[in-house]
């Protein structure tokens, strides 16, 4: 499928990976019966683990919601139309900021040994939790995609919600919730328009 | 340099592309001379715009620094320790969030005539905005790695200042600035540890 009209002969990277990550691989609003694996999950994050935050911060936690009582209590904080589906994902995960990522940097960045306190301000902190996370999102995004499987992430739910129904002794911060598995019938609908490169891109 | 013990045979993704996207890429701090034509930016916008955003909203704009002039209206407003990078690096782009994009909806998300009209109240657009940059940002680095180069991308700047200093009258939001290119001599550290699978996934 690679468009070698729009220049992606530029690439190095083969045409079957960019066909699982980027073209072939599309969000899946129906699922398969087949299960997702803790192996599946564990190969997933030992792939994108590696790829960049800000001083390697790594804010993203990813909370799998594996019992059918989390699931309910999740599926009530989402939007009516995002319900049916993530009743009948495979697995379903919570994807959240850890706003005290801070407290991990003395193991992530030692070579900075006071790198801690450069995030004292709880206001900064938490936008640097979130962009970085968003970060992370995009990767575990694709990294799903890396393991044959189809993912449908999820903005449409009340945050705060599931943060208090879940979270409400812990720092995090929900930031959207991602259907995982296999795709069923009539998965997807027709593939929205993109943006034209020079809406994208621009020089000075 | 896949590792087995790590459960990556659950992986689809074939080796040298999770080597090229993931293992063997890294941050780069020193860069070749070699340029980065837009030949090759084009390439990674056409495959990286295939990735998913909320409402297909993709609000993330790439503005590339290609003039010396703007280039040092860019560097005066990044942290000391950036500055030398972001001067010698063949290619500086500042990935900003367009808090407007809800005015593509109508283009990018068509089957629904009135998707704009649910982003009327500003700071949640924002939020909105920035989230789903950042979705695009993690899309980017890994785009930027597929067409062969090494991304650096950078927080530590004023985002307000390269805001003023450049997007006086448009509705960006300046997020990171990337340095990109070919590695130089002694491109970069050692790596720094990532955090446990355990430490980031936990089940409910």
């Amino acid at each position: 499928m690679t468009d070698i009209a729009t220049g992606e002969d530029a690439l190095l990277l083969d045409a079957a990976a960019a066909d699982l990550l980027f073209h072939t691989a599309r969000t899946a609003n129906t699922f398969s019966d087949d299960p997702v694996s803790d192996e599946q999950v564990r190969a997933i994050y030992e792939l994108i683990k590696w790829a960049p935050t800000s001083m390697n911060a790594q804010p993203l936690r990813i909370i799998l919601v594996r019992s059918p009582e989390a699931r309910e209590r999740l599926v009530q904080h989402l939007s009516p139309g995002n319900q049916a589906k993530t009743q009948s994902a495979p697995l379903v995960a919570i994807v959240a900021a850890d706003v005290d990522f801070h407290e991990n940097l003395p193991q992530v960045f030692p070579h900075l040994p006071n790198a801690k306190d450069f995030f004292t301000e709880p206001v900064a902190r938490e936008q640097t939790a979130r962009f970085n996370a968003g970060l992370q999102i995009g990767y575990l995004i694709l990294g799903i995609r890396a393991a044959g499987l189809a993912a449908g992430p999820m903005t449409g739910l009340d945050a705060t919600a599931v943060d208090k129904e879940f979270f409400a002794d812990q720092p995090l911060r929900t930031l959207a919730v991602i259907n995982i598995g296999t795709p069923g019938e009539n998965p997807w609908f027709d593939r929205s328009p993109r943006l034209d490169y020079d809406q994208v891109v621009s020089a000075l």
